[in-house]
């Protein structure tokens, strides 16, 4: 495994499966009263977050203390960055601190990668622009792969906005790599521009037609439509979204009961997916939510405290 | 005890004693050079707060702490909430990641008691709308018994803005249930609607008259004026309420020196409380906030360890 | 040494070379791999931050965790104290909980003098206004002396706003008491009025002319501008800034190889200090930040854990 984290290409097949090994054990300790673990004693871990997120930030930092990690929060609005200071200075003073992994979010893709490059510290993509979000493919793949058995083969269709989500970006890198077929269906709008050749070459399909392709599936992955978008021109209205390419109720009926239902989360109840499939028995957005913590554990031991291992 | 605490109906006489008893301990705690016992030791705690409150959110943060629990911090401003996700997904994906105990504060009433219903991690009630404020009004029961040796029979004037207050709803129930005569005073416009039943059936007595019940008092406390309410109509000006609701030097005058004075905090001093009653020898606002962490530490014990000890 | 860090004026010569002595030995446990210490475990340090300060602040933060106590983090904004309470009962408050140091920042001088006086907890002044921030001038000292071997009859160049600046106030006291020759330099508008008493008294020297000072400098320390100033009639332009008391790369030329360049941070970059003074191989920048965990665990220990060892 590399030293950083910073996209699914970072990983190959045994690194992920290693990865999927470990976050197997964490998730055990979960479920253990005592839900604590002294691998990374005396490690420091700033999770530094230019965008707002409760639910990553929360996460790593549950990963962190479990690990028995000292984890410290940076909300960058209020930070040194507000005051004009420059991206660079910003992660190389909380690196001169002496900080051994930095879990950072930013709105500019590429962020994440640039800052592993001036800084001597673990950096973890927690998310950068419409890039990517590597370990929410990670938790992603990892959940699907324990409902599913195996991804090899697996149809696995993720629906909505491509065009903006990292999400998207790096489950499809994820998904390919383990043997998944994957489709991705959007609107005409919200389609990536380039996606033709990116697909062609990364070996996934592309639709306009989510009933086309649902009744195939062995496995469906929500997109969050950003409240943003909704104004912007992308779709005539939340409702003819919903009717295009949400996951309602009737098109619930098509899956079959074993047909896991993803969703990274925050939900749009309603818009994206419906709530009888949000809260059907296949759903699976809590058991993603689960496997995030486990997942960010494994990370961070096979970061921070592989080698010894 | 119950497995929540979101209402101090949730609790009996015994629990209360029981509570109070872990808490005396917990405060020998506080008075260590190392505050710091392993008893949950691996739990998680969130407090998850939907409105602002360093005052309630410190206190159980430090009580966390110093019983060794991994404790974690959730504004609500900034998070999935303010982005159009649900209170129920909210609550489920925090609980999902593998808590032990919710500490909650929200604007709405019974906002606790409806998470309590959906997620297995123990829900603390720390303030829901004008509702109740249960560990509020323990750490109030139990600065007082410790003034005044017992509740059985004492005489207490609770004091101010009764419709908006949960620390009112709260401590009624609390005192009532220990044994104390409670009456409470407002004035016309800040005196709920409806109390006229209920405080027959819980047997506590109103009044509009603060000078009338002060001489007879044995504790008295002053709830806080929210700041919103002064140009809310509820009462001509500041200086009105003071004159006819504030305990003022001249009314301090009246108290025997052994009556406790109670505020939850943060006080305005000069408007419901007069600096010289704020800072009276007989001033018990610093015990009920040292009082508060012990009570918490208790509360959170009792939810999270208890079964074991 | 003192129960409180106030101010430079709180230290003796013998004082700061004790906390210089615990920060080199800081200094080493920084760069392990287990940076843990068991010095303050069961001790409790609040962070009350009546101002952003993200480096001060995460430092603090990672200093009292390094030494295993409980850091607890209060922005005081949306904070009680923005309910109108008091600073006297909102530090009040917060000590009550049973709190052993707090670290204070606070935008009035003299903030951390009155509050030591209320409290007893140990109070850190970590920026009071214009007035101090001492343990920033211990860091710039303790780097300084680590570069040039003693400051004993160094040469040494303050550059930038001083009216405002509270790391000017602290690192004059700091640096003249461990012996340095300082001269500080800045535009007359921000020349402190009543400079000239207070540098005959305490034996520094000042000067309008950056290019007269920096040929005998053994080190330049360039102050921040702060970006509210620029439009307030301090100087025409930031160019003219620039060109008048920016660290130019010109200014860079005139500099031996070995005389560090420090800021504080943030650098406004182009402005008060040129991108190549910044990334100079003499640049002390990171060197300050990293010896800042490492000073505020000196102070920390000697402060809460000083006389038991």
């Amino acid at each position: 495994m590399r030293r950083h984290l910073l996209s699914i290409d970072d990983l190959d097949v045994d690194d992920i499966d290693t990865l999927f090994a470990t976050a197997a054990e964490m998730h055990d300790v979960q479920r253990r009263e005592v839900k604590k673990l002294p691998a990374l004693r005396g490690r420091t871990v700033i999770n530094l977050f230019f965008e707002d997120s409760t639910r990553t930030r929360s996460s790593f930092e549950i990963a962190g203390k479990w690990l028995s990690a000292d984890t410290i929060n940076i909300a960058a609005k209020g930070s040194s960055a507000s005051k004009g200071e420059s991206l660079r200075d910003t992660v190389l003073t909380i690196a001169a601190m002496g900080v051994d992994a930095l879990v950072m979010r930013h709105p500019a893709s590429g962020a994440a990668l640039q800052v592993s490059q001036w800084v001597d510290a673990a950096v973890i993509n927690a998310g950068d622009g419409t890039h990517e979000h590597p370990t929410q493919a990670l938790l992603d793949a990892y959940t699907l792969r324990r409902r599913l058995g195996t991804l090899e083969g697996q149809k696995i269709a993720i629906v909505g906005d491509l065009t903006h989500s990292r999400v998207f970006r790096s489950n499809v890198l994820c998904l390919t790599k383990l043997g998944a077929e994957v489709t991705v269906v959007a609107p005409p709008t919200l389609m990536p521009s380039g996606i033709g050749p990116w697909s062609a070459q990364a070996g996934f399909a592309t639709s306009y037609d989510l009933d086309e392709v649902l009744p195939e599936a062995d496995a469906v992955m929500m997109l969050r439509v950003q409240r943003e978008r909704m104004s912007g021109g992308y779709f005539p209205s939340p409702r003819e979204y919903t009717v295009g390419y949400g996951l309602t109720r009737d098109r619930l009926g098509v899956l079959g009961p074993d047909v896991p239902i993803c969703h990274p989360g925050p939900m749009n109840r309603g818009l994206e997916i419906a709530a009888d499939a949000a809260d059907a028995a296949q759903s699976a957005v809590l058991d993603q939510v689960s496997a995030g913590v486990a997942i960010r554990m494994a990370v961070l031991y096979h970061l921070l405290a592989g080698e010894e291992s």
